[in-house]
């Protein structure tokens, strides 16, 4: 168990949670001991300071002058993020981008195991992908029940939010929206999207404004 | 020219100045006159008084009781956010990833035109993705100077730091990073990153503290 947590822990600090994550292991690839506040604070862009501040959240984890102990930050990091498990993951959308997510060779490293594909399209159903047969949307609440899917990627282009209610009805609690579209949900669940829209949209903020001497935090967000 | 922005506006605001836009698209598609900060909340799922706060950064742009003129927020925050243009983007790596971004249909109603694409892999080199022929990365400073590209997507799965230097001695300034690796550049280049993995590894922070009060701002970050 990890110290408990001080009060409400803010959306952005969980977000920063997973990059102290890679830093710390890249520290214990390199066979360090401890890492510094600062090169965790290189991961996610900010400065050493939001980084000790960060981790208070969660106890006192480091010392003064040392650092963090990377095994044991490592181990803390993994617990508080819920990743000392795997979760079994169903990516909606077997179009170009499912496809694409599909044979991303990252996720299973990290926990994440896609055990399930769903379209509406009947042209797509019962084609396999990588190993695994799509299947009618129709299917997901018995999928759901029998192999204990936690996480919903979401690759459709159109009618997201019906396939986003019947993810939700489905018992799916946790979804990572790939569509270029705002989904509602009920507030027990946990939305994170992924838009490249978005992201060139801030980007282009810094485009036009060349004397903002912030850019570089545009990475931690 | 919108009004002045007041002090240095902070990244996450930037961020979630497209949101706004979407939300105030929705409102003028819908033909209303004036969208309210309920409304372009949703989109970026936080709460009213955090948009009212947020767009204070650039002047007075609504009035009480009524919300803000859909058409004026709408040209505001595009010249804000520099979308009063359309700017060139250059894809480095043209693998699985590469070819889903290049087909990805709304880059270009948004004004982003994806004009090139490099690969350091010579059996890539001279294919075509959707009309585009794939050159050389050592072509790119050239082809920077020659098509004034403003921005790169990077999607390679290896090698990032080589590539992200390559791309910033080109004299590009605004990278979209999908390399699950942190990339360093300099102070005056925009970075932004988008991960799955991360995505992924801060939902299942909320599956694992199913007691957490407030899911739907995962949304938001």
């Amino acid at each position: 168990m990890y110290p408990k947590e001080t009060g409400r822990v803010p959306n952005i600090v969980i977000a920063r949670l997973p990059l102290y994550l890679r830093g710390v292991r890249q520290a214990l690839e390199a066979a360090a001991e401890c890492v510094t506040s600062t090169h965790l604070g290189e991961q996610a862009s900010v400065p050493d300071t939001q980084v000790r501040k960060d981790l208070s959240h969660f106890g006192k984890l480091g010392q003064q002058g040392r650092g963090y102990p990377c095994v044991q930050l490592e181990s803390t990091l993994r617990t508080i993020l819920g990743l000392d498990r795997t979760w079994n993951v169903a990516v909606v959308g077997a179009g170009r981008l499912g496809r694409a997510i599909i044979s991303y060779p990252d996720f299973t490293p990290e926990g994440f195991v896609i055990k399930a594909v769903f379209d509406s399209d009947r042209r797509r159903v019962n084609t396999v992908i990588h190993g695994i047969p799509v299947r009618p949307l129709s299917a997901l609440p018995a999928a759901v029940r029998d192999s204990g899917l936690s996480i919903a990627i979401v690759t459709v282009p159109e009618r997201v939010q019906d396939v986003v209610d019947t993810i939700v009805a489905s018992g799916i609690t946790a979804i990572l929206n790939y569509a270029p579209v705002t989904a509602q949900a009920p507030s027990d669940i946990a939305i994170r999207r992924i838009d490249p829209i978005l992201a060139l949209q801030s980007l282009t903020y810094f485009l036009s404004h060349p004397s903002c001497d912030d850019r570089r935090r545009a990475n931690a967000v």
